[in-house]
């Protein structure tokens, strides 16, 4: 066999022990937080049929969905006439061919299709989160991968504002638990967009606008001004927009002065009880007030908030990390059809998701992933003549008896050099102790723990080491 | 858009909360095992270069590799002259045109790859683990599925026998730990078998042999007898194999009974000391004796035991659970040249793997996953009225606060019917307890706290909950 020089695909990873630790730390709070508000596992397939995938992203999506090649002879129903280049269209053609099956885009379309597959024994309101990877065939650039994990959690089959609420208790308990407490929470209402464009004549063309809207960080107030001009909106109305997206305040305050706004742009009221979007942000804002929900400082109310996905209709969410030149690391809203395009309309609910890799590079510009979260290996057994391996056996049972993570270096060190060796290899791997036989004192056995970090040793009794490790 | 009944891929499954909730129990168990042992997580991509995968698995393995689509225009470089069909060729031909990347296959030729990728930064010996899924383009059946786990450990740059001790430790733990205590781990030596098939003349045909002997379990001594026959072995000879391969007695008593039967049988020694394979087990049977390993009557030296894996060289494992209806549910062995195919020679090492689909059947058919594998909420708090919606928020906050996974159900009851739902809830979820709003008693507040398995309750404050809840 001819060997060759082995890589990866380009946009993929290799995760290393460290690395891995430090994500497990990660996904560890994620999965703790969900789990403590009521959020279930779900996991689904890696491979997707592709009829349940396609059209579901869009045409940009459809393109970067990876495909599966058909097993066996995926060629049979390929005719030479398929190939006839007519405008790219005999990729179109074939692709159905040879190809039925596609790796999962998201995890939002499969959760979608797991609730419609399973409408008749779930129970509602159906709470699942899901951590898994997904795969997007993107061009691959810094920051941007073609293969990620994503972490959702989804609420289904209930209106409750109370959703809108603890997703923004959840954001915020997994960004404090990770140290990242200066974070911005903003928070929006589809609605409230909604309100403000069909006063503006939008009515029709919300998408277009909130695709605009969702540019005003990047593009400034002169660029979307010259989207909406180029779209029909005449400069008064454009005027009147940014004023009532410019409203400014704390949250019940802005809440407040869009009201005055909308009474006074004659905005139509789009619920018994008013404009439905001002409403429930303002019942959300209630409801953290009953959970002494303590970081108000840090909840924005950001009319401007569009976020790019269509398919949302109520609150919606997105948090940002102070200081810390990154996009937002979590995101999120309510929906009212999700599973319409499989046959199950009028399914409501409201999810929300971490970006893990932000999360990562975050924690890591601030330094601020624990000590612990790198290491596995608390105790190296040290291994330097062959009386001592044999010896050192019962030793390494009792520490992991215990508990205490261990090992005994496998090769015995009949040299100072490999002595060196086995002080290296517990440097490289982070293993923060080591433990060598010392001269028995009073018929008693004696050992010599080194804290290799703070270069100390003390010498010890096993029963001691153990209650030093444990 | 016109509305579908959507399905999964077949031979793959989602695994709905109460599933995960039982196969991460599982995954805990073995990862704790790992880490308490110091092997340390990695983590591939899913997405490989197929020059990395193709040829590692044999041709039936390339057949079986997932490939998938070059993104774009994949069919640029396929002319209609490539599709001409002379015998299945046309497929051979195009496939190289149409993908250069594949599905994991396993995570053996992954760690390979990886570990000739970072043999400039890695310390060795490297001692990793891997939980990963993988994929194999096989027929569908009961019990084999194209998407599913593999749990992983290898340490490589070795030859420690301390690793092969270490393995059988390892997986008597992980049962151990599962309740799966009436196990057999059965252990052979590649060089056992090479020793004996050199003396019968099999010099240069050992992986028929081995594929032969694998079979023994299967198609029996006269189907084995068989095949040799087939394969130009003399019926003395092969008489000789089987009075070789049938010695009986414990673990040392085989050693020994082999070792005479080699001298008689005039099988050439392989090594300084004498036959490789006896020598190396019997040091492995003393290392365990060192660690005090308590399960010896478990352990089994089984010189029919070959494993249809090529690569082996040394120590070869495998364990059953006695008494179910299962294939083995672990296995692994030593190798000498994981990766010469990518130009690394000489890294030996030595792994196993535990097949999590197996043991879920086990334990479910046995009756042994924990009650609380399964629920993730602990506590549903009742929503049975306006004001209870908002007075139960602070209460939510303390239990989460004091780490229990609570929920408040998000929709009012306002009917006999919606407080039924709720309980309906707390059953579906195998939520185990149920908090109610009691009369306040002497000015202060008290809760009814259902534990709706034992059907009764208690009066409590708030803080008597959680001390009960904790």
């Amino acid at each position: 066999m001819s060997t060759q020089k082995p890589s990866i695909p380009k946009g993929t990873r290799d995760f290393g022990p460290a690395v891995v630790a430090r994500r497990n730390y990660i996904f560890g709070i994620i999965r703790r937080t969900f789990e403590k508000f009521g959020y279930a596992p779900l996991e689904t397939p890696t491979l997707e049929n592709l009829s349940v995938l396609t059209g579901k992203y869009g045409d940009e999506g459809d393109q970067l969905l990876f495909k599966v090649l058909n097993s066996g002879d995926f060629l049979k129903d390929v005719t030479a006439e398929d190939l006839a280049n007519d405008d790219g269209r005999a990729t179109r053609r074939v692709l159905p061919k040879v190809a039925e099956k596609g790796l999962r885009y998201d995890l939002t379309v499969p959760f979608a299709r797991y609730v419609v597959m399973n409408r008749g024994t779930l129970v509602f309101p159906f709470k699942r989160y899901q951590i898994q990877p997904v795969w997007r065939a993107d061009r691959p650039q810094r920051g941007r991968y073609r293969e990620f994990y994503q972490c959702d959690a989804d609420v289904v089959g209930t209106d409750s504002l109370l959703c809108e609420a603890e997703i923004v208790l959840m954001m915020a308990e997994v960004l404090n638990a990770l140290g990242l407490t200066d974070f911005t929470i903003k928070i929006n209402h589809r609605g409230v967009l909604r309100n403000i464009f069909q006063a503006l004549g939008g009515e029709g063309k919300e998408s277009d606008l909130f695709v605009a809207i969702d540019k005003l960080d990047k593009i400034g107030r002169d660029g979307v001004t010259k989207e909406l001009l180029e779209r029909g909106f005449s400069e008064p109305v454009i005027d009147t927009l940014f004023e009532l997206l410019s409203v400014s305040g704390d949250f019940p305050e802005k809440l407040e002065r869009l009201l005055a706004g909308f009474v006074t742009a004659g905005v139509a009221a789009d619920h018994a009880d008013g404009y439905k979007g001002l409403r429930e942000l303002g019942q959300v804002l209630e409801l953290l007030r009953g959970f002494g929900f303590p970081q108000f400082e840090q909840l924005e109310f950001d009319p401007t908030l569009a976020r790019g996905l269509s398919y949302y209709t109520g609150c919606i969410f997105e948090i940002k990390i102070n200081n810390v030149n990154m996009g937002s690391v979590s995101g999120g809203g309510r929906y009212d059809n999700l599973t319409g395009a499989f046959g199950l309309p009028g399914v409501s609910g409201v999810g929300f998701s971490f970006g893990v890799d932000r999360l990562y590079d975050c924690l890591e510009e601030l330094n601020l992933f624990p000590e612990g979260a790198a290491a596995t290996t608390r105790c190296l057994v040290a291994n330097f003549d062959a009386a001592g391996m044999t010896a050192m056996l019962p030793v390494l049972r009792e520490l992991r008896a215990a508990g205490i993570a261990s090992e005994l270096y496998p090769d015995k060190a009949e040299s100072d050099k490999q002595r060196v060796k086995q002080y290296k290899y517990a440097d490289a791997k982070g293993i923060p102790y080591m433990l060598l036989e010392a001269p028995e004192e009073l018929g008693v056995r004696k050992f010599k723990l080194k804290d290799l970090r703070a270069r100390q040793e003390q010498t010890l009794t096993l029963a001691e080491v153990v209650a030093a490790l444990a």
